[in-house]
């Protein structure tokens, strides 16, 4: 059984959750290359999972029996790392968003496609267990025609703000998961028409609704937090003429516990507890996509889509009118001001 | 549109809930009288609820325009007041248990007959709404031939020493609600055995488990506290060969409240709170059947055979093996020891 | 104890539940009359409730000893007929809407404050128990400060054409019901942006969404749909930055099913039975009110405020950006185009 | 990171999970060999896995490198493939029942003392997550002093009778798991008085119920069922005086279904889909006290305790009566007549 020889660079929150699930989780990869400007970070994490440490991130790239790599460095560096992994011969699995601007992101696309490389997109909810059991009812036809998509994402307290400096604002960082969401399972987005309310004393939202339009007959709605005290939470329904379904955050152990007043179960507190077994499986996917030679998906279309969603959303806040999806893809400014 | 008219005699917790449900939630029922030893509640109650307060139980009976009495007083005093009603050709509803002993219980069962009146038990889960609509389907074959029963019921606290002392012990004051469950529901039962754990310092169980046969092929089995310090709680499950059905007690309010580590619902507090709508459907059920002049149920020998069943139970945990259901019918003595 | 008089005119489906809790479930009420311009259907509404039967509207308000009426007439009738029964000295309970005209609306509430009469408007939610419990913790504090309001409201089908054609709209007609929870909850609202998605074949949506500022720090969204093929629906959530409260439609019976590859519960299928007990509180409400002389909640001014954002809902789905509440006052049409 | 080398001897259903567990899941396992007298199954198996397939049990034996071997094999052949690992000086994970025979079970345990081996014992519930961290917060005094353990464990079909045959029965075979869940979660039972309906034709139960003592103070209540038709179940409560907990069997995805007339979520089928998680870390377990050399739990005391509750429940529902632990001990037949 041949596995995928993968490397991971950025050893981030993100980047050490992929590097986990390549060493430990994916039966289809293995961990070759750890990379990280934290040298003694690399180091530790490499000896962890019986990887090597690269110096520098040309080292990996340098060995030619590596498969490809997993871009989880800091949003800003992307891109640049992903196109030279694509000029190395390497499929790239990227996470989102690929780059906050949209020339960019198509130089990625471009790069993959130059070198005939592979190009996945770290959407990990096309991955969860529950989102894909959901999505084969609904493909199966179950939910009559949809009509109505509706998303709700929650954070229970703001990064800091240096991240939030560079993280593209909420739709761009945040949000853009419910869009693809919104994409994989409806269709494509024509307009969106969004509303945020600001945090105080930073230039950004701490809360934003948008809603999208898929056609004449389905809409869709995603709301999104940063002050969701209580934790983290996604929630994903689909509504169609004959259906619906609600796919909600798990409780972190399945237990109800009774106490004076109260029933309560214990939720899960970060993405990362919730989308566990969803980050596993798309490390999984593209290492064999790696192995097929072909199968990578969500794609770099993908996130182009989705981008282009969020700089709408972004713009339609703060301009206060619906914008429609094209209309706005020469602005990169995400921001809310 | 004709209404029965009703006595309540007994204006303890169960009496006063039966007050007002004849009062006001009963359509087909209106409250002509009410009685209780305790002269000033009587009258509170009467003038609360537009009723007139009986001097004495007599006073009540010697209307000729009362159709029934609702038995609501202390255990003790069931079988004679009952008994009288009867004899003054007043259909009666009795709470249970009807007496806490056999013969007594016969008397009140005779007394009806004699004199052609109604005579309906108060096995208020019957009425219940949510059980009612589970018995519906399992009657309709959806679950195949039922092979287990499965019921907890629980008090948070123990009742006062002097209530438990006259109360014949937590099998006929509480069990004897899951035995009538398990007849209804499921059929006869043949033979009990059960085990109950030991209060300190007073002659009565604090959890008792009952293990009901119903035949070759179905097996059931009840576990009953009170010391379940988080609350009341109810729970029925009937499990047959194609599915099974839990019925379990309702939130007190429909909302679930997310904070920091646990999603948590409300829990309803006391039996009347989780029963409320049974116990005012068991009461209309009554004067319809008053009004109709038939269709009175539960029985008084339904009310005999759950009193059978919870003497066999108390009689197998004292004796540590299986009693038949007939077999004990000889012995009142229903306390553990 | 006193009840207050009152008489039900307007016996359609609405007009029937009032008439029966006003008759049977509220304790402080009795029906004097009801009135229909089907005068069989009175008859009979009539007998089987203990109620008289009139044969004019003119002929109940000439009752001296009539406290209140409840106008459930088809809508473009509630408006004269709530003016008749103040000038008449009656209280007024009146469905929503009030009118689909802003100055008749006003007419109303005038008319009222000139006779020195009490006037109710039937926002039911107000007095849903689960609805209620989760205000109070929202009162005390509990949530912080609130910064999301999320609804969601659902039928299974559309009305008949006949109905749709007087309905106001869905914005009016069913959206009403959660902006007054949004003001009710979280306070007045600024601005709403609103779309739709058209039926086909008639001049109305089939599912609609609004976004709502109540100033600088919440946002609202409600969803609306008329499509909904599962059944009724109805979902409030408030979130705030120490906890979030999700009220819920409750299952029609408290029992779970479990088959072969699913455990099921079963669903309510319309609004009269979710809202069963909202329906009786609000009537006991109006009737206590009347006794008490005062207290009439949500009053005039409520139903005025929530017409104004519903109105502002459907200005904004056809023009396509948001619309500042007060902006549209001078607009009644509410229609789609 | 040094792994434990281990082997698999056994590749039926529970086999090849645990083969699958070593070679992909657990981080401190790798999988050298495995073994069954299938030999292509066992070379099928090798293949996928990247492990070595043995010609015979002694080769495997024969690795000096070999840490530990997880024994799958069929029930009648786990001892003295246990005791041929102890002596061998590898470290034994047995599937459970390691034998229906009480002196064989002794003889594995006496023969990994005697080598100085670790045993541990396929008891996976202690490692479920949500049991896990249901019991940290008993552990935690959260409950108060327990009162009652009610477990429930159902199948949907019997197995096919050559398994049955060799199975042990219901108690041996099921029941075993919630007579260590209750050791583990309350403490040592005292007796055990147990019933059982009667398969038709076959020599076994299709459905037991037993009740447990612990003492003075506690009783648990276990039914087990081989009809359940709806799926597999698992559940586990832990009642105290201060709040009661209830591990419940999770669903197999996390989404709700509403479709009219019910609410549905898809239950899981299997138990190796309810324990997936616990087959997983029982195993890492193993691993990381090989590595550690020390640390096996549950033990092949842990084993004994539980068969011989197994045992004693089937001699009491045999005959009739409860049965104490220890007294039982020496009968070896746990079959119902």
């Amino acid at each position: 059984m041949r596995r995928a020889k993968l490397a991971v660079a950025g050893l981030g929150r993100m980047g050490r959750v992929h590097a986990a699930n390549v060493a430990r989780s994916c039966p289809s990869a293995e961990l070759a290359w750890v990379f990280d400007t934290n040298a003694p970070l690399a180091e530790e994490v490499a000896g962890d999972l019986g990887a090597k440490a690269a110096r520098d991130y040309e080292e990996l790239l340098a060995d030619p029996s590596l498969d490809g790599v997993v871009v989880a460095s800091p949003t800003p560096a992307h891109a640049s790392m992903a196109v030279l992994a694509a000029q190395a011969g390497k499929h790239v699995f990227c996470e989102k968003p690929i780059s906050l601007e949209r020339p960019e992101t198509l130089s990625v696309i471009e790069a993959a496609e130059a070198a005939g490389t592979g190009l996945q997109v770290g959407f990990h909810r096309r991955f969860d267990p529950s989102m894909l059991a959901a999505a084969e009812r609904v493909r199966a036809g179950e939910l009559g025609e949809v009509v109505l998509f509706r998303a709700t994402q929650r954070d229970k307290a703001p990064p800091r703000p240096e991240f939030l400096a560079g993280s593209g604002g909420m739709f761009v960082d945040m949000a853009i998961h419910d869009f693809d969401a919104a994409r994989w399972l409806v269709g494509e987005v024509e307009s969106v028409s969004a509303q945020g309310a600001l945090m105080s004393g930073v230039d950004d939202y701490h809360t934003v609704v948008a809603v999208l339009r898929f056609g004449a007959r389905a809409l869709g709605v995603v709301d999104v937090s940063r002050v969701a005290g209580y934790g983290y939470d996604s929630f994903v329904e689909l509504m169609g003429e004959k259906a619906t379904v609600r796919v909600e955050s798990p409780f972190s152990a399945q237990y109800e516990w009774r106490s004076p007043g109260a029933a309560s179960r214990p939720l899960v507190e970060s993405f990362d507890r919730r989308y566990a077994a969803a980050f596993a499986a798309e490390i999984e996917h593209f290492a064999r996509s790696v192995l097929a030679g072909g199968g990578f998906e969500p794609t770099g279309q993908d996130a182009l889509a989705a981008f282009d969603i969020a700089v709408a959303a972004a713009e339609s806040a703060r301009r206060g009118e619906p914008v429609a999806i094209g209309a706005s893809a020469g602005s990169q400014d995400s921001k809310p001001r």
